[in-house]
């Protein structure tokens, strides 16, 4: 089972995430996280999925990704050579003895309250998977109310635009 | 034109995505953005969708959406009711002479650089939609090589889970 992350450009059309995500789950390929929105070029729009799978069916699922007319690149976000992060809010229910450890927590992690309510907090972080993995658990030991992640997003490190390593992910 | 954020809570599928994108996508209706992760709960995943247009199809959609067995909670992220945010990365080509006044732009924004290159620097922004867009603005007179963003996620403000506001929502 590989971990992989793929940053896919496509045409910004009406049917182009249906069609993206319809060839993983017609192979029974699970997306673990999708995200999706506009680049400079609003014609132009950025997937960027994580899934986990076969390296085999990963590499025909990429093969036919690039058959589909929408579909201008696909590269894989590795990590090391890449930046990858995830934006998470949870919803903490809160009593006012708790409330000041779970704010110290979010300190800690250098997260926001963005939302304050008299029995609930809203936190919002940004960071690699692992380090919201690890805040999630620590949050774990309170009353998570609600917990909305948007999945990974990322970039490959340094000068070039992703399609400068279109050839050396693709050989 | 409306602009609609719908949270949608579903089921980890592997057919889920597909479907839920192909109703937007066979009522002509393009999806802004769009973004999937897991819950507290690995089985449900939640979704938030961006859409714009038309009040009556959107209200179609949303019925269509309830019908899918996959569907377990549509809500709309209404303004002032709720928290969205946005994460984005930039990668931004800089000279010697530019590289200072990018990163006072990142620091008036509270963005982190997160990668530096003797080119170019990538910037990640967390916020609402308003502020992200300002901030590529602001940015769009340097050479922006890449963007990326997750496009919108949120959660409801207060006390309550998001099932709460289901009958206020759909009456």
């Amino acid at each position: 089972m590989k971990r992989i992350v793929l940053s896919i450009l496509v045409d910004n059309t009406a049917g182009v995430l249906s069609r993206v995500a319809g060839l993983f789950s017609r192979r029974g390929y699970n997306i673990d996280s999708l995200t999706v929105g506009e680049t400079q070029d609003p014609a132009i729009s950025r997937m960027t999925v994580l899934a986990k799978g076969d390296d085999q069916i990963l590499e025909q699922i990429r093969k036919q990704l690039m058959k589909l007319e929408d579909v201008r690149e696909i590269i894989e976000l590795v990590p090391g050579e890449s930046v990858t992060r995830e934006l998470i809010l949870v919803k903490v229910s809160v009593s006012e003895k708790d409330r000041q450890s779970v704010i110290s927590i979010a300190n800690i992690f250098r997260a926001k309250i963005v939302d304050v309510a008299p029995e609930s907090l809203i936190i919002e972080l940004t960071g690699s998977q692992d380090k919201v993995n690890a805040f999630i658990r620590l949050l774990d030991q309170y009353n998570i109310i609600e917990l909305v992640r948007t999945g990974i997003t990322g970039l490959t490190r340094g000068f070039g635009d992703i399609s400068d390593f279109i050839d050396e992910t693709d050989s």
